[in-house]
Formats: C-alpha cells, sequence, structure tokens
C-alpha cells in the first residue's frame, strides 16, 4: 500500500486515507446491521390499470434466464441492482454502495455468479461507490461510468453502448440534466430501466450542482426514458418514500414535475432551494476514481 | 366520534385516543418524507445458479395480469404488498402500515385499482396496522387475519382459504411459531410466498413473546414454506439490510438458522436474547382490532 501511496498525489493520498478509514469502518456498520436483522420486531433507530394485460403491470420483465435482485442502502436511500444470466452467470452490478460492499459480496458469492462489470449510472454526490474496493476483492471485474461523467474507469460509456452479461445486455441511454454524465441503462428488450437520478419515482434528481441543467434534464427523460414502452419497468437510483418500482406509463401520468410544461419544470427546479448534499465534498472526488485512490 | 367513544370500553378508548394522536401525526410524517424525496442525493437523517432457466431466478414470477408492487415503512423496516388483477382491477394489500397509510392510499388511487382485502400476516408488535383506518377511507374494504390471531377482522382465515381477487388467488398456509396466528401467503402458482415474519431473507421472525416457540417455527418453515418450489420467490415482512426479495431455494441453502437441525435452532432461538420490541405495548392491543378501536 505505501508503495502505491507514494505513487499517487497528495489530494488523492488524503482522500485514500480517508477512505481506508471509511473502509474500515464497513464490516462493523455490517455488524450493527446484522444485529438489527437478528432483532425482526424491534423498532430500529436505523395510471389507472390498462385494459391490455401488459400495460403499467409492475412486475418483473417476462425475460427468461434473468436473475435479479434490487437492493437498498438506507444511510443514503440508494438502491444497487444486481442482474445476472442464470446459465452462463456472468452479471452486472448497477450503483453499489461502499457501506454495503459486504452484503453485496455475500449475495454475489452465495448465488455464485460471476460479476463482469460494475457500473454506476453517474457521479454520485451522496454516497462513494464501492467499484474501486469491490474491484480489489474480485478478480476481473470492471468498472464503468459514462464518458461525460468525468471519472476514471475500465469502461467509459457512450449512447448505444451494450454492457453484455451471457445472452442478456444494457443499452446506453445518454439522459444528461442531473449531471452531464448520467445515464439510464435499458435491458435489451425494454422490460425495464434503470434510469439513476435523471428519473425518480414520482420525482427527479435535482439540477443545482455538478453541471445540472433543468431544461436539459426535462429533455432527457422526455426524449430517452418517456419514449420507451409504457409497461418498461422504472428503477431508480434512490427512493425516499418506500416505493420500490415504476413504469413508464405511470410516470408518464404520475410524475409531479415531468408531466409539467419545460417552462413550468425549469421554474420548479431552479426554486427548490434545496441544502447542499452532506457528502458531496467527500463523495464526488471518490467519485471520479471509482470509490478509490486507483481505479 | 363521541357517541361511539361512550360505547367502548375505558381500554379501547383510551386506545381509540393515542390512535385520533397518531392519526394525526401520519400526514406530517408523509409530509417530511415528501420533503426527503425533494431532495434527492441529500443524504437523510432518516445458491448457486442453477443450470435450469427458471430455479433461484428471483424475479417476479411469471403470471399474466398481475399487477405488483413491494412498499416499505422504514421506521419499522416492513414491507407492505399490493397485488392487483390488471384486468377486473380488484387489489389485495397486505401487512399495511399505519405511517404509510397516505402513500398506499396514492398509489392506489393512481393505479385506479379497486382494494378488497388488506389482510395482515400476523398480529405484528413493532407497529400499527393501517387496515381498521382504511376501512373508514375506502368503502368496501374488508380487513383479514389468522382466526388463531386472536385479533378481530372482518375475514378469519384458517389453512387452505383462499384470498381471491380477480383471477388471481393467494392460498392460506397457516405458519405458527413467531405467533400462534402467523400464516404465509402463496400465490396460486406458487411462484411467490408472503412469509410475514415466518420466513425472513436469511433469518426468521423471533419466538420470545407473543405465543412464540422455537420448535414450532422450525416445523412451519420446514413443512410449509421450504416444501414449495426452489424458485418461489419469498417476500417477507420485515428486512433490515436492505435486501427485498429472497426464494425457496436460497432460503433452503443459505438461511443461517432454518439450515441448522431442530436442536440447534430451538438453542439459536432461546439465546437470542433480544430487547422487548420498543412499540409492543400499544401495537399488540391496537393490532387486535385492526389498528383502530373499531373493526
Amino acid at each position: 500500500m505505501c508503495s502505491v501511496m507514494n505513487r499517487v498525489k497528495p489530494v488523492q493520498r488524503a482522500l485514500a486515507l480517508t477512505l481506508r478509514l471509511r473502509a474500515n469502518t464497513v464490516d462493523s456498520s455490517y455488524a450493527a446491521a446484522e444485529n438489527r436483522r437478528l432483532s425482526p420486531g424491534v423498532s430500529s433507530t436505523v395510471g389507472p390499470l390498462r385494459s391490455t394485460t401488459r400495460r403499467y403491470c409492475s412486475r418483473m420483465a417476462l425475460k427468461e434466464g434473468l436473475l435479479f435482485k434490487q437492493l437498498f442502502e438506507s444511510e443514503s436511500s440508494t438502491y444497487t441492482y444486481l442482474l445476472a444470466d442464470t446459465e452462463t452467470k456472468e452479471a452486472v452490478l448497477i450503483d453499489p454502495v461502499l457501506e454495503t460492499i459486504e452484503r453485496d459480496l455475500k449475495l454475489i458469492r452465495e448465488l455464485g455468479v460471476n460479476l463482469k462489470v460494475a457500473v454506476n449510472t453517474h457521479c454520485h454526490a451522496d454516497h462513494i461507490t464501492s467499484t474501486g474496493l469491490m474491484k480489489k476483492r474480485l478478480v476481473g471485474l470492471k468498472s464503468a461510468i459514462s464518458k461525460f461523467s468525468g471519472a476514471s474507469a475500465d469502461i467509459l460509456l457512450s449512447e448505444g453502448d451494450k454492457v453484455t452479461f451471457g445472452k442478456h445486455y444494457l443499452t446506453v441511454r445518454e439522459t444528461p440534466g442531473h449531471t452531464d454524465g448520467c445515464m439510464t441503462l435499458v435491458m435489451g428488450d425494454q422490460s425495464m430501466a434503470f434510469t439513476g437520478d435523471a428519473l425518480l419515482i414520482r420525482g427527479c434528481g435535482r439540477t443545482d450542482f455538478q453541471q445540472g441543467c433543468a431544461k436539459k434534464l426535462f429533455e432527457s427523460v422526455h426524449q430517452k426514458i418517456f419514449t420507451l414502452p409504457d409497461q418498461c419497468l422504472i428503477y431508480p437510483a434512490h427512493d425516499y418514500l418506500g416505493q420500490t418500482v415504476s413504469t413508464v406509463g405511470e410516470e408518464r401520468k404520475f410524475n409531479p414535475r415531468l408531466t409539467k410544461s419545460l417552462e413550468e419544470f425549469v421554474n420548479i427546479m431552479n426554486n427548490l432551494n434545496l441544502p447542499k448534499p452532506k457528502k458531496i465534498d467527500i463523495s464526488v472526488p471518490a467519485n471520479l476514481v471509482c470509490g478509490v485512490h486507483e481505479v
């Protein structure tokens, strides 16, 4: 570790130290959560349906041979998604969080999947990705992020690129607006879309920092997400109300912001007056290098 | 309200008062959560895969015409499930929580479903059900719970009973052990099982209060849940680690408690030394009457 530390820049060295300290706390955070799990029952501190069969049907797509797990990290309210081909066992992980790395690695081990790619939908400001640390634990794992994110990773993605796992693949749709490097990852059969912070359930990501632009976000959602089939399931990077899934059809009808005109949307987004994310000064520099000082 | 209050017993009157006070806070809790939702990006305080295609495939069952929503209540870490027939719009709600009644009613309204039955998998000790209050808001809604729960409801369920919504139905399997009145609700095609606190993801409900019995729980899980197909999805009433779904196959292989012998399991369960649930003295009396003083 020391020899590596000597080669990195001072700012990265300080960051690496922070991250080492954080990494050391991962196990104990996990242990605390395990303790809560062992006490179930103990409170912790911690469109209308269409007549056609598939429209607005909020359930997993009818695609054979796909393993799918939605996972939640409660501190930053982030969803992580594991997708795998049940035949080849090749897997992709979307938006993994440092705090839940032990849980996610345990699940990957138990299910016997071979994690090929860990991809971030964008350079998050509210949590540190576990991508870099996970690369140290899983041989052959590649990190991926948008080439417009400004972040370094093994794979820099852009419009139309495919992230393949076995017979399945995710297609990249660039959906900037929350940040310049935001992507939506769409399953090959358009049954599911992982929208990151571009489109949330009945909401959307803020546009007041990190190259945020309300007009750009409005156009991204309308041109790249709302053009997907109504029954396409929406899996966002976050939810703060305990909602787990939506559909394109539902959001086109009920999203309180994205159903407005461009002008109204921009006005709403420019007047949210939100506080700065608590962890932005740590998270963004870390996430520019996959959460660790070396990619 | 006063005339009703005069007819009920003193203990119920006190409880009703508590619940009225609680009910008044529901909207403000919802508003607080809505505020968090409006600040995405801001930290809040608040077996191995098988070679066959469907085994261990953790995704929604291949059943046409089913709407399915998993919802989470973060204070008690409770999952609520909404299931509906997309044709007839008849719906069932499993384990709804008082704190999230406004969110759930809004979703029901938006999706245009007709909620027929609100069912509790058991008499919960960690939160108050919204069943009773929801009955006041939705005309024709019936409450349901096990006849062995000791609780009053419109429908008292027992082994083999069916809860029907459109062309779908849930079958009752009695799975006592956490409490005497615990049930597992199994989709007609055995694609999903709502296990309440009997079987959690890599865990199980405690057995040290409310008629809890470790031996009974072990037998319930082995005889009534582990006999379901390996690919049957497990949706529990709680999770404390951000996990959303498991399968019978996974739990049969990886559940750290239920993979033990009966003797070892009983020994583990009898030595957990857990603190008493914080809300048990309020929740259990309330849940015996659907969360309100009148059913």
